[in-house]
This record gives structure tokens, sequence and C-alpha cells, in this order.
């Protein structure tokens, strides 16, 4: 089952648009953690267990791995989840991009090292920096278009003129990956939840392709704008991730039960609205 | 001593522009690393050494490790060339780009985990995701321009409007860099030698910011006309990267030889036309 199929069927099952981000932060992991010398892998490990009920997907961000030398937790975090949650699909964000000899190394990274099923990448380098990923026809590629932070607008919305028409580069993007880029049909976009009139847009552009949506949560996104204008026809589509608010909903021994908790108010949240 | 601070001074020194790219792909090591565990350490380490005197920077490209699950033969091998090569600044070559708080993280990667000199960064999610790295003044920022392969002008050739100006986007990223993201002098732009036009009009847009040109050797970049366009009006300015042509220039046990030569011979290839 490629990526894109293993969501779209993980949506029925679950009945739930939810991706957990799994940013592991060690300073803000409850007091029992203090002196596990794998609390990342552990707390991410109990976070995944107590929230696969109520999402369609898990979000590793690698960063936060990276940071503290804990690739070994993020592989075995991965594994665990494929072998304790088969059917929820994995999308490493790593937002990688390089040129095409290097691009192969990230893809090797995030797919054959990691076992991710799908990787964020980024669009600045061209089409051949993504192409390793693309070739990947079983593995997703989602692709940044309107990120949710702040700045995201100081290139993606500037002004450009091409193929006779002018508008914002993120639609410039979104419009190659849908026309150009989708041959094998493994591609996602990354539009953030910050901006519900530029997730309408994307979605006039693109059709039926799965977008990841950042920002709900701790960013601020308001999911009723972001389901009303960024669902399917069939009300799917989408894949909303949260991040801090789920995974230090508490600070205390009770984290795992409050991680569940915000995941399911989330997918009801978002269900109300679909 | 800045990352600036240390490259000028290593450009005097050395009299040299030239970077080795240190990109390991074990599949074309030598025989006798065959069945070494620490091939990719030794290789890197022993190409390091048989070049540092030809050289102003080294560029660990991080992919070529994180494919192989090899995080440690990068810590040690940045390590191996601060202790053995002092006064040579080491660029780790990533292409980070993510939210502000996520960049927090591949800054702590960058710098504080591998204690790279300086790190290259993608500006498609805007000033704030650079921003974290530009906050450390002592280290150097290289921020994506205008990209050495053959899809770079898929995105980076747009023509925008902005500020009252129609430019390609390289342009525009370039101005906003030298004129917005500067603050603290930390930073440099990607500028691929396979582009010698492009890199006269960057050059004209950001006065004496250091380049890192990728794509001499075996992209075909041809060395006169990326020191006659690009470097500054001291006869410095660039950081030339060449990897597979000085790591693969022998098969043979004669490999670390071979990459002295190769080095040197680039070295004295440039300085001819500075």
């Amino acid at each position: 089952m490629t990526f894109i199929e293993a969501l779209k069927h993980r949506w029925q099952q679950a009945n739930s648009l939810v991706c957990v981000g799994l940013d592991p932060e060690p300073a803000k992991f409850p007091a029992k953690f203090t002196n596990d010398p794998d609390a990342i892998f552990a707390f991410c490990r109990d976070i995944a267990d107590a929230t696969a009920e109520y999402v369609c997907c898990f979000k590793p961000q690698i960063a936060h791995f990276a940071a503290h030398g804990a690739e070994s937790a993020l592989e075995r975090l991965i594994a665990h989840i494929h072998a304790t949650h088969p059917g929820i699909p994995v999308i490493l964000d790593a937002k990688r991009g390089d040129i095409g000899s290097t691009a192969q190394q990230y893809a090797a990274e995030a797919f054959d090292r990691y076992q991710a099923d799908a990787v964020t990448a980024n669009p600045y380098l061209g089409r051949d920096s993504v192409q390793p990923f693309l070739n990947r026809a079983d593995k997703g590629v989602v692709i940044l278009c309107r990120t949710s932070n702040a700045g995201a607008g100081d290139l993606q919305d500037l002004s450009i003129h091409a193929d006779g028409n002018t508008r914002p580069l993120y639609q410039h993007v979104a419009e190659k990956v849908a026309g150009e880029w989708n041959g094998h049909g493994n591609c996602a976009l990354v539009v953030g939840a910050t901006w519900p009139a530029q997730l309408r847009e994307v979605r006039a552009i693109v059709g039926e392709m799965p977008f990841l949506v950042p920002g709900v949560g701790a960013q601020g996104g308001d999911v009723e704008a972001v389901v009303k204008n960024a669902r399917t026809t069939d009300g799917t589509g989408l894949v909303v991730s949260s991040s801090r608010a789920i995974l230090y909903a508490s600070g205390g021994d009770d984290y795992a039960d409050a991680a569940a908790h915000a995941a399911r108010t989330l997918r009801d949240q978002i269900n109300r609205y679909r």
C-alpha cells in the first residue's frame, strides 16, 4: 500500500484527520523522565501509544532528535509505531532539499534508514532536488508550499510572473507540484493553518491532493476555518498536525492521558466541521 | 574569532580559496576500507589531513553521514579537524530550514552538537526561520541563493515584483540577506559555479559578502569564469567547493596523495585568475 493509500484508509478507519507531531523537548518532560537515559524514546512512545486511536498519522520532527544525538531513539520510535500501530503512516518532518546526488542520500536517510512512509521537502532548489524522493512511488513527498510561521510570506508571498500568470510564489509551487511533479501521485503539500485564505486558494489549484496542516494549537490556527477552507469533497484531504498542545498537555504523571484527551478533543473539533 | 574572521585569515594564510567537500560514499572508497567498520571517519580524516595545507575550509555534507547512521563519524571528523588543523573553519552543509522553534533545534545540532563554524540554510521559510542561526554572531550562516543544479531555476529564476523592482527571486534573496538579515555580519551566500553570469549579478548586489561556490569539478563549472565574475576587490571572497573530484581522484591506495594533488591543482588554477 502506498503512503497516500494508507493515509486515505486511515482517515476512514480512525475517522480522524489528526496528526500528532512528535517534537521531543526534554526540558518539558514530566519529572519521571529526569534520570532516564532513554527519555526521548520513552516519552514519545508513551505519547504515540496513548494517542494512536485518535490519529491518522504521526509526524516526528527530526531536529528535535538530532539536536540531542538521539537518532537511535528516532529509529526505534518509528519501528515501534510500525509494529504496534500498523496502518498508521509516519511522516518524517525533515524539510530536506539538496542537489540530486545528495538528495539521494536524504531519501535513503528518510525511507531506508528511518523507514518513514513520507518525508517533508523544500522546493527552493527545484524539481531535480525533489526527484529522488518523488521516484519512491510508494512513499509520500510532502512539499512546503505556504508554511505556518510569521515570516512565511518573505519569499512565499512574493508576486511572481510565470506561464502568463501573476500570482504569489506559493501558488506557483502548488501548481507545479500538482501539474508536473506528481507523476506518481505521491505528493502532498504543507499549507499552514494560520492562513485559512491561502488554504482555500491552494485547494482550488490542486484538487484532492492531501495537505499537511501545521499551526493549530500552540501556533493559533483556527480549526473551523482550516477545515471549511481546505477539506476535500469527501470531508478528508487534511493531516492536521498538533505537537506541543498534545505532547505537553500536562507536565505531570498524567501526561499520556492528557495527550490522549487533547488528541481526541482535536479530532472531535475537526469532525464537527467536516 | 568569528567564522567570517577565521575565513578571511585562512584565505591569506593558506593563499587558497579551495574548500574540500567531505561527501563520503563508501562504494567509492579504496579497497583497504572494505572491512573497516569506521571507514567513513577514517577515509574523511585521511582526505582532510592530506588536503588541509591547500584549503581555506572543509565542508562535510551531513546527508552522506546520516544515510549511513554515521553521526558519530561526523562528530569525530569535525573534532579531528579542529584539533589537528586549527584555524580551518568547518561549514556543515545541511541546508536546514524550519519554523523558529525547530530552527533552534537545528542551530543546536549544527553548532553545539557538531561544533561546526557555519551551516548552510534554506531561505524558503523566510527570515524568522533563519533567525536562530543568525543570532549566533560568531557562527556563519550560508544561505542558498542560486544553487548549482540544473533545476535551480525552477524557483530561483522566477521573475518577482517586490520593493518596486522586477528581478529573479535569487537576486531578491541576495538583497534581503545583504540588506536585512546580515545585522551581525555573519552571512554568506551559496551561488553555484555553473552560473557565472549570476555570480557577477549577485556580487554586484552584496558587496564583499563571502560566496560558497559549489559546482566546479564534477559538475562542470569553469574556474576562470567563477573567479573573474565573483572575486572581491582584494581577490578573495570565494569558498570554491569541490567534493567528488578531490575525494575520489584515485580509487587506489594513493587516494590521499591524489586528493592532495587535486586540491593543490585547483588552488593554483584559482589563484591564476585572482
